[in-house]
C-alpha cells in the first residue's frame, strides 16, 4: 500500500499535526465519499468507462441547514465552478454539506444534495428559506466518461451517508478521475493543531486535485517533478484545485477569508503557478461560533480571535494544504480509464530517492 | 388583457426605446420560457400544485460555447444562487445560455442545460472544455410546491427550443410563480437605444422579480404601493430579483460591471432597499467583440467604447431595469397556488389612478 | 437663513430621525469642519480664488487609533480617492479620524492627520503600529483654485479641533466648493432611528455631495431639476459624492457593507445615474464592540444583531442618505468661485413650490 | 559588492531574463531613487537617526496622465496602504507615477507628487481631470526615525528625475530602510522573456520588501533562513511587501489581475506566510494598447492575449517576483538604524554555502 507523504518522510512546515493528520482532526468535520468506476477499453459515450464520483466534507455532524457554520470562500482563479458561492460570502455562513465532483456533475449533484437536505428539514421551502447548495469541481474528463452524466443521486447520497472521520485518500470519490502534476492524483488531507493565546484549535485541509504540470512538481523545495522527468501524457490542458480548510478556532468569515488565502500559497510551494485553465478555489469554514438559523431575537454572541493571533493558522493553512496535494499524490495508484488514457501513480520509491539525495528525508 | 407599463403612460426616463421595448431588440438576443402551471388546493408534497417554470436567456442565436460574449455579474446583494458565476468574472465572458428558475430547481436545470449544450458540442468534455453553465433563480415555494422539484429537462429544453425575440412578460417561465411588491410579479422587459460618438447602440433588460414590500413600490417616483394599501399577503419573506441586461454596445467585462451596477439604482428607484432576504443579482453581457473560443494563435481585437461615453448606458441601464421591474407587475395576472395563497396581481387601473392624480400619467 | 429639507416639509422615508437629524445623533459622534475661502476673480495660479476645506468626522471622542471602530467601505463607483482603503477591508476596523477635502489636497491632508494623530499616540511608530489615515475626496475645481493646493496643516487641525455634534451643512469645510445636481452642495447630514428585537439604534449619515446632472434631480420622487429648468453652468464635468454612514447599532464589517451598500439606493432616488466621473464612496462605521488595539491575549466578544434584523437599518441607511443629499442643497447658498464661476443655490421657493404641486409638501 | 543573487548562481525557474535582469527590461519603464540617510544614534524625535526614502516607478517616458497605461492591483493581504487603488480598478489604468516610500510619508509623497505632476500638465485641475497619485509603502521604523516624517517634497522630486533604466538594489530609496526576512532588505528587481503565439514580450518586477520571518525565508526551495540561524532581531513586528508587476504584454487590466495574482506565489515560494500585519500588495501595468486621455470620439482599439497564452506570463510573475525579494536580500548590506537598531545583511557567503551543500548552486 502506498504510504502517506509523512510516513514516508516528507514534512511540511513545524506546527505539529492532529491525530490522525486528517481534516477530520478538527472535531465534529466529517467526509465521505462515493467512488464509481466502470468499464475500460474505448470511450463508449453515455456507457462509460466511468471515473469519477462524489466527495461529501460535513462541517459537523448536526443539521448544517438549521446550525450553519462560519464560512468563506477565495478564488485565486476563478476558472472553476462553485455552486452557492455569492450566499456563502453574503451572510459568512455555510449551511450545507459542502460537495465535490466532476465538473459537469455539478448540476446533478445540487440537485440531489437538495433531495436529501428537504428529508431532513421538512419545513424547508415552506415555513422557511430554500436550501442552496455548496458544489465545487474539478474536471476528470481526461479518464471518465464525462459527457455520460454518470453521478446520480444515488452516488450523492452515497457519499453523504458513509461520512465520516476516517478519511480515504488517493483515487476515491471525487478525486477518482483526477490528475496532478500529470500524476494520478484526488484526495488528500492533512491537518495542524496550533497554540493560540485563547488556546489550542486544530486546522485540517482536504484537496480535490486535479492541477498541475509534471515538469513543476516540487516537494518539500525540490523539484522532484522536473528530476523524475516526464510521465506518458496526454490530457489536453491541466485541471483545477479545490482547497477546503477547515477550523476549530474562533474566526469568523472575514478572517477566514484571511486563512483561506494562505491555502494559495501552500498551493505554491508545491509549484503550480496556477495555470490559466486552473481553478483555484478554496472553500474556509468554522465550527465556532455555531448560531441556530431561526433565533428569535436578540443579539449573537462571537468570541473570536484577535487578527495578531491568527499568524499560526496561517501558517497551518499553507503547510496542510501542501501536505494535502502531496497526499493526494502519494495515494493515488495508477489508473486505466477511457481510450486508454493512463494516469500514472507518482513512482514514490524514485521521488523519494530524489528527496534524499536533497537531504530532505526525515527520519530516515 | 393587462397592458405593458408605457402602453399606459408610465414613462421611465427620456431614452427612446427600442422597437419592441424589449431585451430582444439588441440583436440576436432570444429569449424563451417553459411554464409549468398543474394542480391547484392544498399541498399535496412532491405533486404540487405546481407554479413554476424555466426562462432562457439567449445572447445570441450561435453557439455560445463556441462563440462566447462579454460578460459579468454584480451582486448588490449575494442572498442568492448564481450558478457559474466565478468564471463569468475570471474570464470576462459568458459562454452558455442565462437561466432562471427557482431556487431549488438550479441543479436540474443546470444538469438539463449541460445535456442540451452536449448535443451542440461533441467536443466538448472531450478535446475541449467542460461546460459550467450559468443558472439563477428565485424562490417561488409560496405558490409553488418548490419542494416537489418539478423542473426537469424537458421543461429546460422547451425554454431553450422555444426561444426566439417576442418576450411573453408576467406569470410565465421562471416567473410563474414569482411575486413582486407583494403582488403577483415576475418576468418583465425593455430597453433603451442610446446614441454614443460610435454610433447607436441597445440596451435591453429582463427581469425575474420576487422582491419588495407593498409598502415601498414607486411607480416613476409616486408611492404608489403605500396608496394602494396592503395586498392580502402571506409570504413569510421577500424574495429576490434577477436583473438580466444585454447590449450590442463595445464594452468589456470591465465596463459591462459598471453597467450593471446602475440597473441595482434602476430597482432602488422602483421603492427596494433589497431587504435582508433579497438575492439582488445582474448578470450583464455585450454581443460585440465575440472572438471564438479556440483560436489558434495571435491577438483578438476589441474594439470598445470610451469610458466617458458609457453614461447613456448606464441610464438606459438604470431606466430600462426599473421598467422591466414595473412592467414585471404589470403584465402578471393574480394567481392562486398551493394551499389557497394568492398573488393579486397589481391593480392596475387604481395604480394609474394614484399617478394620474400625482399628474405622472403620460399621453394622458 | 436657508431651511433644512424635513423643515421645508419634505420627508424620505417613514422612519423617525434622531433629536437633531445629524450624524452626530449617533452617540459620540462628531465632525469639524474647517473652511477656506479667499479671494475672488480671475484665477491667479497658486494664490486663489479660494473656496475649499476640510471636513473631520470622528466615530467617537476616544482615541480612535487605540480604539478602533468596526468600519468598511463600498466604492459603488470607484472614480475617487479613498486613501486607507485596504487596511479598512482587511481588518474591519476604522482606527483614524475619517477626512474629507478636495481631490488634491488628500496627500496634505493625510500628512497633518498624521502629525495630529502622532500628538496623541507616542508609541506609534515606535514600539506600536504605524498610521494610515483615512481621506476622501470631491472635485472642487470649478469654483476653487484646486491647482493651488491651499490646505494646509492648520485647516485640518482646525477641523479636528473644532469636531462637535452640531454639524453645519452647505457651503461648509470639504463641501465649500463643492457643486451637487449643477446647484451649490456639499455638506448634508440626516439620521434615522430603528428598533429592532435587540433594542433601538441610531444610524446618520453625512454627505460631500458634488454629483449629478440638473435634469436629474429628484426629491421624494419628483423630477424637480427638470422642471426648474438648467441652472446656468459651466462645470466640464460633473464630479462625485462621498458617503459616510455611522450607527450604533451592534454590527460587524460585513454587515455594515451591506448597510453601506443601501446609501447608493439613497443616491439613486434622488436622482443619480453615477457618472462616469462619479467616485460614489460609501465609509460606514459601527461604534459597537469597539476593542482596544492592544490586547494582551486571549478572545474578543462581539454582539451582533442578526441579519434579519437588518431591513430597518438598511432602509434607514437609504433614506437617510437621500435626505442628506437633499440638505447638502437645500442649506448651501450660492456661491462665486475662480473666474467669475457660479455654482447658484438650489431655488427653494421655487423647488417647494413643485413638490406642492405634486401632493408631496408634507404638513402645508 | 555584494552580487545578486543570479550572478551568485541562484537561479528561479528557466524562463531567461531581460538583458539586465531588470524591470527596466520592459521597454518604456524607468525607476529613480531618493536615499535619505541622516544621522546615528539614539531616536532624536523628529531629528533622526533618518534611514528612508522614495522610490518612483514610472510605465513609460512620456505624459502618464495623457497617457495612461493598463493597470490593476490586488492586495493578497490588506494591512498596508495603496493610494489611489480605487480608480486604478475601476478604469483599469494606471495614469501617474507609482511611488513607493514609508508608511506614514504617503501622504507628503502624494502631495508632492501632485505638485510635480500639475507642472506638467497646466490643464488639471482646470479643462481636465484633477489627479490621483499612486503611492505605497511599508513601514521601515525599526531603523527610521519614521515619526519624524521626513520625506519632503525635494525627496519625491529628485526619485521621479532621477529616474533611468539602470536600477539600484538593496538600501536604496524607499528600501533604505526595510527589512526582509528579518536582514536588511529594500529594493529588488527581475525580468524574463516569455515567447507567445503572438510575439515575445517581457515582464519585469520590482519589489519593496519589509516582510518575513528569519525562520521562513527560503531559496530555491532551501529554507535557508532556519538554517542560518537567527539574526540578531528586534523587530516587534514583520513588515510589509509592496511588489510591482511591468509587462510589454499586451493585456487588460483583467488579464494583468490574473497575473499580479501569481506574483503572490512568487512571494509563497520564498518563504512567506503573508503574516498579519504584512500588506503584501501588488500592482500591474502594461505599456500596450496605450491610449490618449481625452480622445474625441469614436472606440479605442485593444489589440490582446488570448487567456491560454498566458501562462508563460504568470510564471514569470511567479519567478521574476521570487528572484526580486532574493535581490533585495543579496544587494542589502547592513545597516544601522535609530537606538542602535541594526539590520544585518544576508550572510551571502553562508547562504551560498547552505545552497551548495543542498545541490542548489548553478554553474558551480
Amino acid at each position: 500500500m502506498r504510504p502517506r507523504a509523512r510516513d514516508a518522510g516528507v514534512w511540511f512546515g513545524e506546527l505539529p499535526t492532529g491525530t490522525k493528520n486528517m481534516i477530520t482532526d478538527v472535531p465534529g468535520v466529517q467526509v465521505g465519499h462515493c467512488t464509481i468506476i466502470k468499464g475500460t477499453g474505448a470511450l463508449k459515450p453515455g456507457s462509460g468507462p466511468i471515473r469519477t464520483g462524489v466527495t461529501a466534507v460535513l462541517p459537523h455532524g448536526e443539521n448544517l441547514y438549521e446550525m450553519p457554520v462560519k464560512g468563506t470562500y477565495f478564488d485565486f482563479n476563478g476558472c472553476g465552478g462553485l455552486q452557492g458561492a455569492l450566499q456563502v460570502r453574503e451572510f459568512g455562513v455555510i449551511d450545507t454539506p459542502i460537495m465535490l465532483t466532476n465538473t459537469m456533475s455539478m448540476g446533478a449533484v445540487a440537485d440531489a444534495l437538495i433531495r436529501h437536505m428537504l428529508r431532513d428539514n421538512p419545513s424547508a421551502g415552506l415555513e422557511s428559506d430554500t436550501i442552496i447548495p455548496i458544489v465545487s469541481e474539478c474536471d476528470d474528463s481526461f479518464l471518465n466518461d464525462s459527457r455520460g452524466l454518470h453521478v446520480r443521486e444515488e452516488h450523492v447520497f452515497a457519499a453523504l451517508d458513509s461520512a465520516g472521520t476516517n478519511v480515504e485518500e488517493g483515487a476515491v470519490g471525487a478525486g477518482t478521475g483526477m490528475m496532478c502534476h500529470d500524476y494520478k492524483g484526488g484526495i488528500g488531507t492533512s491537518s495542524r493543531v496550533v497554540a493560540t493565546d485563547a488556546g489550542r484549535f486544530t486546522l485540517g485541509t482536504i484537496v480535490l486535485s486535479n492541477h498541475g504540470d509534471w515538469n513543476d512538481l516540487t516537494i518539500d523545495g525540490v523539484r522532484v517533478g522536473s528530476m523524475l522527468g516526464a510521465p506518458p501524457i496526454k490530457r489536453r490542458e491541466h485541471g483545477s484545485i479545490v482547497m477546503v480548510v477547515g477550523t476549530d478556532a474562533p474566526v469568523d468569515s472575514r478572517q477566514l477569508h484571511r486563512i483561506a488565502r494562505r491555502a494559495v500559497m501552500g498551493l505554491a510551494v508545491t509549484g503550480s503557478s496556477s495555470h490559466n485553465g486552473s481553478g483555484d478555489i478554496v472553500i474556509a469554514f468554522s465550527t465556532a461560533n455555531v448560531h441556530r438559523r431561526y433565533r428569535e431575537d436578540g443579539l449573537v454572541t462571537d468570541k473570536l480571535l484577535l487578527d495578531k493571533d491568527l499568524n499560526d493558522l496561517f501558517r497551518a493553512s499553507l503547510d496542510s494544504t501542501a501536505e494535502s496535494i502531496i497526499n493526494s499524490l502519494f495515494k493515488a495508484d495508477t489508473m486505466e480509464g477511457r481510450d486508454g488514457n493512463v494516469a500514472v501513480g507518482l513512482p514514490i520509491d524514485r521521488a523519494l530517492e530524489v528527496l534524499k539525495d536533497h537531504g530532505r528525508l526525515r527520519g530516515r
